[in-house]
């Protein structure tokens, strides 16, 4: 599982920034689109992520740089002979938004399109996917927002080859059994539980985003104990009036909540364009947080 | 003046060609960007134009490549306190697409818009320029659409300095009033006119941009003695039937209605992404027309 940031920039871009969008691929190839700005099409090409993957679209909040890359990315793949479905979801507005940008732009996706909108105050399951879903709750922004968090099922435990060998499991369906968590029966009779052959069955990963928001106890609570928490970080602490102003979070900010939420490893991302290199935004946040990094665009967390 | 072309791919962007938009910087400054595909606003930031000028935006069909990049370009413009105003031109549709993205993205420009739709079977100015206008009349695509031809007005003649001091005119106001081609009466009385210290009135320059369009009799009309032509060449002629389709033109389709035009110059654009390299559509064109160019991202023509 990988995590592919493809903008980092906030509200504007930059000569090294584009606009928000970053794809985690999961274990079965799915492609998850966390926000769609600007240019969301050009990242993608260039990352080769590869096209005609099962794809679902997270917009965090209907804001121009969180979005505007949606209608190109879907025309594009239009263009390309798509089949595979598409599945967007975000707050209010989205289906409006693309809908009628199909429509005044005399667009018609020649392949499956959903679209559905997330209400509600608390924590909703907003799509299911092959092995995760993915759950939004509202965030507090200047405009109705959205952050996800990513949450993959418990997966089976490590199998030992040897020690399915040792008792005499003929290799084959049977070992895939017993690597998916399920027991058999040997001709002999006997049984073979997974636990037998396999360590503990492992957790599964939880990967938050926030979107653009202030720090609060509610973000804190959704995103507890997650593996990996991508969170705004648009301004320095020094500017934490106007982060509060424009419903931002400083990179301190970030921190905090990221301790609070006992999340694993941070990374900062959706960047004034007053800071030409985040370097000192992940110092700031690194002397509250242990495991701290600033997005560049291009950059993969491997899983 | 000069025309600086910041996306030459059509339809879809490739790894070196961004999607329509062309930037024309007239002698006094002005910048007139024809079409604004999705990442204009990356191009014109790179190109390093400039912000903050006097702008008109002239979008030739609501087809997304060549237009879901005006909202992003104004957008960014209004966060960066601009207070020039924009004008936008386009087809019927240009404005409802502007005004409803404006309120589905919680925008409000800053600095004065204003949005006018082009309509009318024949030839019509939509705009008025310092020393210049702009003409639209329809093009022939599979939606409605514009070409465009940038006229300058007639320019008064060069002026020779030591003419006008042999005559005794004297250097400051009577010297810049019979540059801009007026007469002046001297303090003797004598009457100097502005043929006596300058040569005959230059024409002015006509640059004309098709937008996607078939090669059409009205059109070779339109651009009649164009000093630079701008044209769709999305194919090679081995693919008109294809170009006829679509609603698009050839490389030497467009170099024929060129010549039929008498356009001194020709750049061709709009390159489908089947032709890594555009060379061999110049080649073709140049079988037909003496002065053809293949249009490149950020390649600029001085004129």
């Amino acid at each position: 599982m990988r995590l592919v940031f493809l903008g980092t920039a906030g509200a504007r871009p930059t000569a090294r920034r584009g606009l928000p969008c970053a794809c985690l691929v999961t274990d079965g190839g799915d492609v998850l689109v966390f926000d769609a700005g600007e240019g969301a099409q050009f990242a993608y090409l260039r990352s080769g992520l590869g096209w005609n993957k099962r794809m679902r679209v997270f917009i965090t909040h209907m804001h121009g740089d969180h979005c505007l890359g949606l209608a190109g990315l879907l025309q594009t793949m239009g263009l390309q002979g798509r089949t595979e479905p598409v599945e967007v979801r975000g707050p209010a507005g989205i289906r409006e938004f693309v809908g009628e940008n199909a429509r005044m732009l005399n667009h018609r996706p020649p392949f499956p399109l959903e679209v559905g909108e997330v209400g509600g105050a608390g924590e909703s399951r907003c799509c299911a996917g092959d092995g995760y879903w993915v759950s939004a709750r509202p965030a507090d922004h200047t405009v109705p927002a959205l952050s996800y968090l990513f949450v993959e099922r418990d997966r089976p435990g490590r199998f030992y080859p040897e020690r399915a060998a040792r008792l005499g499991v003929p290799k084959g369906p049977m070992w895939k059994a017993l690597q998916s968590g399920a027991a058999v029966t040997l001709e002999d009779g006997r049984s073979v539980g997974p636990r037998e052959v396999a360590g503990p069955p492992r957790p599964g990963r939880r990967i938050g985003v926030s979107g653009d928001t202030r720090p609060t106890a509610e973000l804190a609570a959704f995103f507890r104990g997650c593996d990996l928490l991508v969170f705004d970080s648009t301004f320095a602490e020094e500017m934490a009036e106007r982060a509060a102003e424009t419903g931002h979070t400083t990179a301190a900010g970030a921190a905090r909540l990221a301790k609070d939420a006992g999340a694993k490893n941070l990374v900062l991302t959706h960047f004034s364009s007053r800071y030409p290199d985040a370097a000192a935004l992940a110092e700031e946040a690194a002397k509250i947080h242990g495991s701290v990094r600033a997005a560049e665009d291009m950059m993969v967390v491997e899983m």
